[in-house]
């Protein structure tokens, strides 16, 4: 991967700090190649199983690589971010960590599975289901304005562990810069996901990402923006879907109840685990808010696609 | 439209009673034609205005064409109703209505676009703004067990009121059966709309929908689901998505938030109308849930398709 600057592992953090000391700094147009940890920030190996788990420490967890100071950024500009390209994937996980994600009150053992990414471009769970890689940032974001550490985990103003899975190559990002220099950071790479990450995790998986910057002086955006320059599902949706409703007067509640509705279909139509049926659904069902205007009900869809049935 | 049966639209109903007595009896494996009213019910019309909005009668609003008594249905069966086709369109509303939607207190002023849908095929909102037509029904439901009138416009158990924008030619619903004969009605027509229908309003379009119905005895489902054939987004997607996002403890908060800065992106950038562009956000911006589990901020992304700027 060609890039301008690279910056390795080792130079990361775990906490959104602007006093934090850039280790790259880099003009508008130039590329930098981030080497970024899994998730787990190496707690985990090809090796790990379920009982490695509730062992793992909290305080490791979503390491971003960076920051990098952006020449000429400064509070109320733009910052563009090119996804350019990703490196060679090898493995990946996804877990469930009790007490976190979705339906942590309902999945309350620890579960892990180990991916094998040797191919490239599809990942089998299990045999007959298989996904297509789509690699793409978890977490990517500049330092925010306010002092002190800031966790990792939610996402914020600056961006972060934002977990769109359509910032995959060719996207730009704008992010909105609040120091000066910006501090851009980048970690958490996921190899595929669905919209929501309902589990908590998705396809987590070590990668280099190859990104170059823009500044756009002057604009001032709230929250991040991104574009993507086609369509968002090719690979996925050619045999359409199968689809779950959850309606609710709170999103959440009807988020939940599609949620429980895929995890029932896939355990009874499909023939696997209750705890496969949720990490199925993390990497792989989208989560659609169908209709937000009918009070005092909403309805949120899931949508599980067909092709990955193979 | 050839079907083995036609449902004309006086026939039609504007809550959810099972007291309301069938207007037609079909056995599984038949189709129907239901010609299907407009959800203002008749009171707008191709020469309508903005002034208008106000004066309209909301016990006349959303109604639905039936119900259609499905024999052999008995509660704890699963109806399947595959969508067939679509009659020939002619014309369609938007409307912000005061009170309504999601920026309801945003957005005080009536509002009201007519489409011209004679070409079959796209929707102009505005000189080189164009949607493409995919119609589908906002409503489809069964009757209700419980007993008495059950207002027409939030989506429950029964399906009803979902806006599912994907229903459109070739999937197939699934809806649990709660009283014996199911009582299937159909209305609320759309030509397009977002994921979300963020105004309150689609392209309301007054068409024919021929459906066919299948037994599924003894499969019980609590909530509605459905299958589509194919791809979702195909004549939408193919030039990319401009994406604004919102990030909040609340994924209504988040969600206003997204849509807040696409009406700005779209004021901004295709120098629209405020209300214009929130009336196109309803109908042409998808709400994504993109991520629902890294507490306590979650992050819903508002999607619009680039393409429809010719």
């Amino acid at each position: 991967m060609k890039a301008n600057h690279t910056i390795h592992q080792h130079c990361h953090h775990t906490v959104w700090n602007h006093a934090i000391e850039p280790v790259l700094s880099v003009a508008p147009g130039e590329s930098v190649s981030f080497e970024v940890m899994d998730a787990s920030g190496g707690q985990f190996t090809r090796k790990s199983t379920s009982a490695d788990v509730p062992g793992i420490d909290f305080a490791q967890v979503n390491p971003v690589t960076g920051p990098v100071y952006v020449e000429g950024a400064e509070p109320g500009d733009t910052l563009e971010v090119l996804i350019e390209e990703f490196g060679t994937l090898s493995w990946g996980w996804t877990a469930i960590i009790p007490g976190f994600g979705l339906l942590a009150d309902e999945f309350k053992d620890p579960y892990l599975k180990i991916w094998d990414l040797d191919n490239q471009k599809t990942a089998e769970f299990l045999p007959g289901i298989e996904l297509p890689v789509k690699p793409f940032p978890g977490t990517i974001g500049v330092a925010l304005p306010e002092p002190g550490d800031h966790g990792i985990v939610p996402p914020r103003k600056n961006g972060g562990n934002m977990d769109i899975r359509h910032l995959t190559k060719g996207a730009k990002l704008y992010l909105p810069v609040w120091v000066t220099g910006a501090l851009f950071s980048v970690g958490d790479t996921h190899a595929a996901q669905g919209d929501g990450e309902v589990c908590g995790t998705a396809i987590e998986a070590p990668m280099h990402i190859k990104l170059s910057f823009k500044l756009h002086k002057g604009k001032m955006i709230q929250e991040p923006r991104f574009e993507t320059p086609g369509p968002l599902t090719t690979g996925l949706d050619e045999k359409g879907y199968y689809v779950t409703t959850g309606h609710a007067s709170d999103l959440m509640d009807a988020s939940k109840n599609a949620v429980r509705y895929m995890i029932e279909h896939l355990e009874k139509e499909h023939g696997i685990s209750r705890q496969e049926a949720y990490a199925l659904s993390s990497v792989a069902v989208d989560l659609k808010i169908s209709e937000i205007v009918d009070v005092p009900n909403y309805l949120i869809s899931a949508y599980l696609p067909k092709r990955i049935f193979t």
